[in-house]
């Protein structure tokens, strides 16, 4: 056997291993019984252990300088560069795994279910002090983690390199500068231009399912590799080389919030379901895996927003809702729901304008909690103002504000920007597309989306981690990262829903 | 850290270790799309091999010979006779994991994902030839683990023992001879006897699902710690402490059988429930764990058919079935229908009396293939040959007929004797109860079934391994295990619904 061939098989063994976590992740979220919490969190703990010991263990070092070394000797093989990226993911994986204290990583795990456990006992309760302790404790080994990484980068910046590779806060700010200056003006603009608004109304939970089960059949998922659950916060997730889930909820009162959920995890798993899975480049390999949360976000953005909230879907897709109850008189009706346009409380319900606003606050709390010294305890209030002073809005309780979102529970700092990331990656993307084959919303008004997914199966999914966000960007629309192309499009849907 | 708690810790790791593997099961069989079987195989495989690694270490043997020692120092200890009974069956159980070659562990965990696999296509096709080579390596391991186990045992008893523990053949005989004599006739009674037939008739899935959920909630399930799902064959399963599963599926043209399987599987659960979870007979020890799946059976059976099929529950559930379109007139209708006394081609829809036969086939035919050189390619014509004569039905297709059932699939043969082992035991134990707290159907015409869950709760469920199904039955009921009471049962039952 080569020496690559024996890493590729310990590394196919690792990912057994996460994917038994990812097996019992889903289960907790789908299936499990709130009293199943404490178990759960020992079985998460012992495989966290399990996974940290394998991807820290000498015995996969020597398993990796074996094959640079093997690598090193046949530079003339095809494909000596992508197995040269290869390895130098897995070194900083490895360099990264070896700094880490096992009882860190063991307490990690612990607290990540204790987290969320006392998460979900919170929301329900409305009750951010039942969270709070759970809150400090994660803070505190986050840190800790941090610490023991020994990055050239601050906290917030270390945490966040798993889900942006080499993000750096001075680039964030940069490319996040004209968002902060400009959505603001915008929504205030979407809640005086005077736009016909819809009344309340909603859709049974079995027709509502009904409509999701018809969506993605029409965008060709096969039950064969896939399956659709409900959970409390809709993800998406692979549990193995043929089996990827996503999850959706229906909320009382929001008709479109699970069919636009149910877009959005799909273009997750769309993302996941074309990645490259021949030789080096398989499952297991670093080449084989999503490269950052914005790019998967951007993929899941995508489907959703230039797909499913287009006025060519409505128009192609107004006369079914209405078939199954909903009070629509034409396909602007449906447009004008699924855009309402109107800043709230909610992230996840939140509209394409005001959606950057609630990561921009994420963003800086979560900052401001791992480096500007912010008490846990004023996290709330914290939260309220700046949500009173940025979207003109005010939580009446904890589980409208600050517990809303499932991440802080589970450690995951430095993962919101990613969200916003999304948007623009998704917007400078969609122009590079429209550029070489049309519109999303054209091929939509045509009635097969089926070259747009073509589209991202050649120039997106396959790049894996062959590249980081940015040079992905640069890579598929020949410019650099930039908020133009995402405002720009907020600017044309605005003026478009205006004109009704 | 005394010698015990040394190995109870390493005895709950391992417990942490088995549940991952049932939440790999539960997620497999509810929710997995098809093409993650392989994938699933893999994951089932490494933690197979993890569990019999632990299982057979060396280092457990010295930790549970370490206990011994102290055991042995401290006999005026008050539990010490309940301490020597954990020891004993952990020095069983290691004796046994350490006989396997761990290539043969994974072989059989790979064969038994792989099986399950082919089971499933197999029968959706039915075709037996897509089964059958996934079959014949099945004997071939399962001969080979009873080789390697080398106990002073025929191979058929060797891997019936982990089911139902110090069974020999020869017992079960002697036990199922007034069976194998006496339920033909009594089946050949009930076709000819005089009885109100009913005309087909269905529910709804959705008035499935809301009775079975009545009726759990009628029983005192708890949503904290117990969850319900659908799969293609029925089962209960427990993924933790305080986390207990239950399946069921709807059977198109069988409006009770989705109703009888939940009976019948919560029955399992609060078994599951009740076993003692306090100090050194928690979960992770032998004591904390169901002795025999006969006794399983019998708890599963009791609440199936001694209260769901009563009488008196007809009386207090017709108008309800009534209400969500069942087409009923009396309680009698309902109780005719929940007791069809129809022999018929499936084991798992079967009425009591014919369900014994279905069990002899089974177990006969397993038997002639581990022990009496049964060619698997034979199977289906001995089946329905055996059917024919028996029971007087004959598939008139494989997945009708030999493809019908999971079990041996999974390799699990030595196990259906259990069912009918689990009706003779419910038949006993409910004589048993009826003399100290009067008869089940009593308990339900009274409205109230908490006294009948009491009484299991106090006699059967705390004996955990404390003893094997036949002294349970003789320490409850004060004498053997014998098939009378369970005929006494069948002839009143044939009796009372040919009066109608």
């Amino acid at each position: 056997m080569t020496a690559w061939d024996a890493l590729g098989g310990y590394l196919r063994e690792t990912q057994i291993v996460g994917s038994i976590q990812s097996t019992l992740y889903w289960d907790q979220n789908t299936c499990m019984p709130r009293a199943g919490a404490a178990w759960r969190g020992e079985q998460l703990t012992l495989l966290a252990r399990q996974l940290h010991s394998r991807q820290s263990a000498n015995e996969y070092a020597d398993l990796i300088a074996a094959a640079r070394q093997e690598w090193s000797e046949h530079a003339s093989a095809p494909d000596h560069a992508e197995r040269g990226r290869n390895l130098d993911l897995l070194e900083q994986d490895l360099g990264r795994q070896q700094a880490l204290d096992p009882a860190l990583v063991a307490a990690l795990a612990t607290a990540k279910s204790e987290g969320y456990n006392r998460w979900q006992q919170a929301r329900q309760a409305s009750d951010f002090q039942l969270f709070a302790p759970a809150l400090q404790t994660m803070v505190d080994l986050r840190k800790e983690q941090a610490r023991q990484f020994n990055e050239p980068r601050s906290c917030w910046e270390t945490l966040a390199q798993p889900f942006e590779p080499d993000l750096s806060l001075a680039r964030l700010n940069e490319v996040f500068a004209p968002l902060r200056q400009q959505l603001p003006e915008l929504v205030a603009r979407s809640t005086t231009a005077p736009r016909p608004r819809m009344a309340n109304w909603d859709l049974p939970d079995s027709e509502q399912k009904l409509l999701c089960h018809e969506l993605l059949s029409s965008w060709g998922r096969s039950d064969t590799i896939s399956a659709v659950a409900r959970s409390p916060h809709p993800f998406s997730i692979t549990l193995g080389p043929s089996d990827y889930r996503i999850t959706t909820r229906v909320v009382s009162g929001q008709p479109l919030s699970c069919f636009l959920a149910t877009a959005h995890e799909w273009g997750h798993s769309l993302y996941e379901q074309g990645l490259p899975d021949q030789s080096h480049q398989w499952f297991a390999w670093p080449l084989g895996q999503a490269t950052s949360m914005a790019v998967h976000e951007s993929q899941s953005l995508f489907w959703e927003n230039r797909v499913a909230r287009s006025r060519a879907f409505s128009q192609a897709w107004w006369s079914r809702f209405r078939e199954v109850g909903a009070p629509l008189g034409c396909a602007e009706d449906l447009w004008t729901a699924m855009n309402p346009l109107a800043p709230g409380l909610n992230r996840v319900e939140a509209d394409e304008l005001s959606y950057g606003l609630h990561i921009l606050i994420r963003t800086d709390l979560e900052i401001a909690l791992l480096e500007q010294g912010l008490a846990v305890e004023d996290l709330p209030s914290e939260w309220n103002r700046r949500y009173r002073e940025s979207l003109g809005v005010t939580p009446d309780n904890d589980a409208e504000g600050c517990l809303q979102d499932v991440h802080w529970s589970e450690g995951l700092f430095g993962y919101f920007p990613s969200y916003l990331l999304g948007h623009l990656i998704s917007a400078q993307l969609s122009e590079a597309m429209t550029a070489e084959i049309g519109s999303p919303e054209e091929h939509v008004a045509a009635g097969d989306v089926t070259p747009l997914l073509a589209w991202l199966r050649e120039h997106v999914h396959p790049l894996g981690r062959a590249m980081n966000a940015e040079q992905l960007v640069q890579r598929i629309s020949g410019r650099p990262l930039d908020s133009a192309p995402f405002l720009t499009y907020l600017e044309g849907k605005l003026a478009a829903l205006s004109a009704l």
